[in-house]
């Protein structure tokens, strides 16, 4: 039987400290209904004692219908010299309306005399009362000891002493809290052990990442007898943020053979943690752990050629158990079975044996020569191989293009499109404006698509990159363009490559629309290569 | 004394098979250059025997003037059932002219099996035969057992008996892969631990981060008798990457007493590992552990008031010791000790005291809001600064200027630029061609001035980067244009910044060619003040 180990989500409080995250109420509310789909136990929504958007949280939050999660609010232990009583901040909790509250209290004595500038014996008092009254009035209790760990090594009986006040006044859970996040395994261990067989009460784990340990010292905490996990998706939070429950979560159910959340839910891992990402406006970096798009990404030909014969030679688990999938990059790094594991994917009959198989990847190599690199740009790639088997209608075609972008003296930069398209026998000339050369291309693009394709309004272009390829040449340079386009279910990848950075636009631009429109050949694969993987059966 | 522990650093190998890192050899010798100053002590360039490129970097590399790394090339070892005297893999790895080779060989048996198809036996021969070889040609060896962990837990006497081949052949190294990123930091100490007691040779480790374990992992072999670490800046690398060096070095440097560099190449740290980053054209997460840009950043209000107090508290080293530093997100950085330090530089008299620089730090700030970012640009800092003094004459101004970009058809697309300038109280209305819109402009720019400066011929650009700043909002998003330009004797950087690529270019562009003008007046102005003064006799 595996052991259960809790998982507590702080993305919401914790993770909004982050640099440059900012959640709305509406953004909190989607987030945490895809929190309890994942499985986790709590969910901490935010401080309501610190802001009036976290409030509006926690009333809104009624109106959610989770399955299992628990929302806690978050605050701190009472104020110095003062009543638990009639302290705001507790009291806020209580309003919060939530069953679960979460408060932390200082373990360190340097931060009890700096930071909040009271005796040793008060600070304890504040942690007594604090917990004391919230017990009273019928919540559960989670107790944070900030900064546990910079404080036992500082004073080890005080910091005990404070984590035993909070037992003496009830809590239900004791978290131990790495809060500057420069711990590390070692002390990890040995600490979590050492208050796990001093208390009776169940112990938990809250780390941060400063040292890249956010994720070690998680699995050490819980190897050493902590059964509470908190942490955030995607490893959002201040500073370097917080433990990874991305990583954390399938590390200690798929490595450690504790139970946290069901195999299914497990397998919603990585779009989950798209979504937050998506949310909250942050780049989740491709080479993420488990959840990124590069976690099993091949580049290197000998992997490649390896990873045909078995996947295990270089995937350390199946991708699928957290939701994920195997890419192969093509790239002048991977030689040909990259392209023909490519071709597998998009249930092309292609084989290393016809003249027409070594056209194409000839044609490959020589775009690859130019700058082109589809390693980025999955959607250029399967465009040009299904071009090469005559596997695409032609939608459209395209006659002409013009842009004119000007400034005179101080008015804004204008930008203007023109372009001239044939559609199913009719031409179709359209102008746009847009607040940039490549905005005022797609607008114009666009608008004179929608008349025959209305399904690109759902359509959107979700990232765009330029880089310099050959850069001593400076602006007779050749760059290339990648356009990253979504809409809402999939997301897809172009590449366009010339001298001009507007043409190369165009070419990303035209091929991401063109995608689109053959969208419905694209999900017929999709469930193809599904079947194939034995995920899916009908 | 501290343990001394060997850095190998394989950015420039391992970590270019990440998705979407692709370094020209410039820009490899770039990043060498910089790691020598880092400190590290192998730099492995590449692979010679699996592409072209990096036959040329081993061959270019000896115009470097390297104070202690060493370059080491990277291969396999013999194909099976051949010689390694013929091998032409192995023959390339002495072709290239390095002292130091570093091979990999098979330690899972599983592998041997699946991936190269044939013997236990035939691959112990190939490991002895192929470091016998390298050794007896005069090299230092490096033997990088791949899949060490993996090959060890299926089966451990075979596991060993590859590595006690390579150490009978004379390696001077045995690192140990664990090659797919699965282990646990328990199952390292364990193994490396045996390893060590095992062998007479030193031991290193190689980790990937698929479990987010790598710095985690690398730490454990170090304490568990590992001598060397590998691992790439920034944790660049296959799938989720490799060990990041970043976060190992300062880890066992300063929290467990070992000796990697020295205490300055340490205060380098952060400025290196933008540096790869700015050269790989890769964003730095903005929360990376020690040299991130929000590693110290404080957003909670709590937390910002108790730095104030002592920085300690929300810190858990200081982030000068890694050439980082605090931020404080509510007010917007400008490291006013950088400004002042430039200013002098310039000698501008520039101190804290006056309005004059509260107002031009406050501009700065602002402009670092708006998405500037002077690092990477002196040469628009320099005008600023000039401007603000009132140092800067009015070389000439722009009235207006247009770009047209189209394409016809098959015909190839056309970029035509129009400016108007005011120069020395005369109109210059002038128009040109190029082979994109920046070359367009750019000529257009300097047909007009050329007349009245003809120094402007020349400087010519050297680089052009663009960035999108706020990714999320696609087409409509922010790009930051960085131009490098020289006049043989000098290079300068400025910046751009819009919604709009073209006016981001020009900005930077026409800064580009104001600070070069201003540059010659101002030798003119030195060395006719230096004749005066009887400095300079012709």
């Amino acid at each position: 039987m595996a052991t259960p180990v809790t998982i507590f989500d702080t993305t919401l409080r914790d993770g909004t400290q982050g640099e440059g995250i900012s959640l709305s109420v509406e953004d909190k509310l989607k987030i945490a209904q895809k929190l309890d789909h994942l499985g986790v136990h709590y969910i901490e929504g935010g401080w309501p004692g610190s802001n009036g958007k976290d409030i509006e949280f926690f009333h809104r939050s009624k109106e959610l219908n989770l399955s299992q999660a628990k929302i806690t609010a978050f605050g701190s232990t009472r104020r110095k010299d003062s009543n638990a009583e009639t302290d705001p901040n507790l009291n806020r909790l209580i309003e919060s309306g939530v069953s679960v509250a979460t408060i932390f209290g200082k373990s360190w004595d340097f931060h009890v005399h700096t930071a909040i500038q009271t005796t040793l014996d008060e600070n304890l008092n504040m942690i007594y009362d604090s917990v004391r009254y919230l017990k009273s009035r019928g919540l559960e209790v989670i107790y944070d000891a900030e900064h546990f760990f910079d404080g036992y090594k500082n004073n080890p009986e005080y910091a005990l002493s404070t984590i035993k006040k909070a037992e003496e006044a009830g809590a239900d859970w004791i978290v131990l809290c790495d809060t500057n996040g420069g711990s590390l395994p070692g002390e990890v261990t040995e600490i979590v052990g050492l208050v796990c067989s001093t208390l009776k009460t169940r112990v938990g784990i809250h780390a941060h990442n400063d040292c890249e340990l956010g994720v070690a010292n998680s699995l050490a905490a819980v190897q050493a007898g902590a059964r509470q996990v908190q942490g955030t998706l995607n490893g959002l939070g201040e500073r370097c943020g917080n433990a990874n429950l991305c990583s954390v979560i399938p590390n200690l159910q798929l490595k450690l053979n504790y139970s946290c959340i069901s195999d299914e839910q497990l397998q919603s891992l990585t779009s989950v943690a798209r979504y937050v990402s998506e949310i909250a406006n942050m780049n989740m970096p491709v080479n993420q752990p488990y959840v990124g798009a590069a976690a099993f990404a091949h580049k290197g030909g000998i992997h490649v050629s390896a990873i045909m014969r078995h996947a295990k030679t270089y995937e350390h688990i199946v991708p699928e158990l957290v939701g994920n999938k195997q890419r192969i990059l093509v790239s002048e790094l991977a030689g040909q079975s990259n392209v023909l594991a490519k071709a597998q994917e998009m249930n092309l009959d292609m084989n290393n044996e016809t003249t027409q198989t070594k056209q194409i990847i000839e044609k490959i190599k020589e775009l690859e020569h130019q700058g082109y690199s589809f390693e980025g740009a999955d959607a250029s790639l399967e465009l040009l191989l299904r071009r090469a088997f005559g596997d695409i209608p032609d939608m459209f075609t395209v006659d002409s293009f013009k842009l004119i972008v000007g400034k005179n003296g101080g008015a804004s930069i204008s930008s203007e499109a023109i372009v001239k398209l044939q559609v199913n026998g009719e031409s179709v000339y359209m102008a746009a404006e847009g607040n940039g050369p490549v905005n005022a291309l797609d607008n114009a693009l666009r608008k004179a698509l929608v008349q025959y394709y209305p399904d690109i309004e759902q359509m959107h272009l979700s990232d765009y990159k330029v880089r310099v390829i050959n850069e001593k040449d400076a602006t007779a340079a050749k760059v290339r363009v990648l356009i990253e386009s979504t809409d809402f279910d999939n997301t897809w990848s172009t590449v366009g490559v010339s001298e001009n950075v507007i043409e190369a636009s165009w070419e990303a631009l035209v091929d991401s629309i063109r995608y689109a429109l053959i969208g419905k050949t694209r999900i017929d694969n999709q469930t193809a290569s599904a079947e194939r993987l034995g995920i899916v059966n009908h």
